[in-house]
């Protein structure tokens, strides 16, 4: 079995700086609530996390089927619950691509794929909260 | 009800830029899955959102019941499964207090309040997998 292990170190107030593979990352709260906005905030960190797995997952997957992209990116969006702990409860995951005549049945494949067998971020939301997703093309 | 929406913009490879509520963070894969390293990878900001979202829980608590803490850290371990899509089947959360004559009970107290009542990311996480903790304390 294989392990991952990341570590935050408290600097002050309520910023800490993450050491995620020797990246170091600073994470803060916002002002709101006592921080001083230095870094991301934790949740979104978990939005991120789905966008950057899947997004690569893709670009992948799409670089074998020789799909040529001009450009290509990832919104995830979460929805939080009223109650406490607010939690997100739902997540809609869009994928933009762009490029010239793009084969819509192969994006729609890479990104089915994806959320299949290869994102373990999306696996484990998945037994947690509802995930969808769509496709949008802008002709380069 | 309110939303978080996070997007990272491909750039090139397997490297993307995430947008973080204005914050820039490069997240690319690893050497060996044909990436170049050049930020994090995606699974292990998962294990950022729950250090960095516990740990301002616990900070603040303490704040909260006066104890003054001359350094703390949060580092998680999540287990990965074997079978694909590669997961996290557990996480194991270590808080470690540095500090002189810390009041055990106020720690565990700030820890469990964060693990049941606040923490919004391990809520989601405890959904799916298992969680389970520990606390260390090093006099300062």
């Amino acid at each position: 079995m294989s392990k991952q292990e990341v570590k935050v170190d408290w600097l002050e107030n309520m910023a800490f700086e993450a050491d995620i593979s020797g990246h170091k990352v600073i994470i803060d709260a916002a002002e709101a609530v006592g921080g001083e906005d230095r870094g991301p905030r934790p949740k979104p960190l978990m939005l991120t996390a789905l966008a950057g797995c899947t997004g690569m997952d893709v670009v992948s997957i799409l670089k074998k089927m020789r799909v040529k992209l001009d450009g290509f990116n990832v919104a995830v969006e979460g929805d939080l619950t009223e109650e406490h702990p607010k939690q997100f409860s739902k997540m809609h995951v869009v994928y933009e691509f762009k490029g010239k005549d793009l084969p819509l049945e192969k994006l729609q494949k890479a990104v089915s794929l994806s959320e299949e067998r290869y994102c373990g971020v999306s696996a484990l939301y998945k037994k947690a909260i509802e995930l969808t997703s769509e496709i949008k093309i802008k002709e380069a």
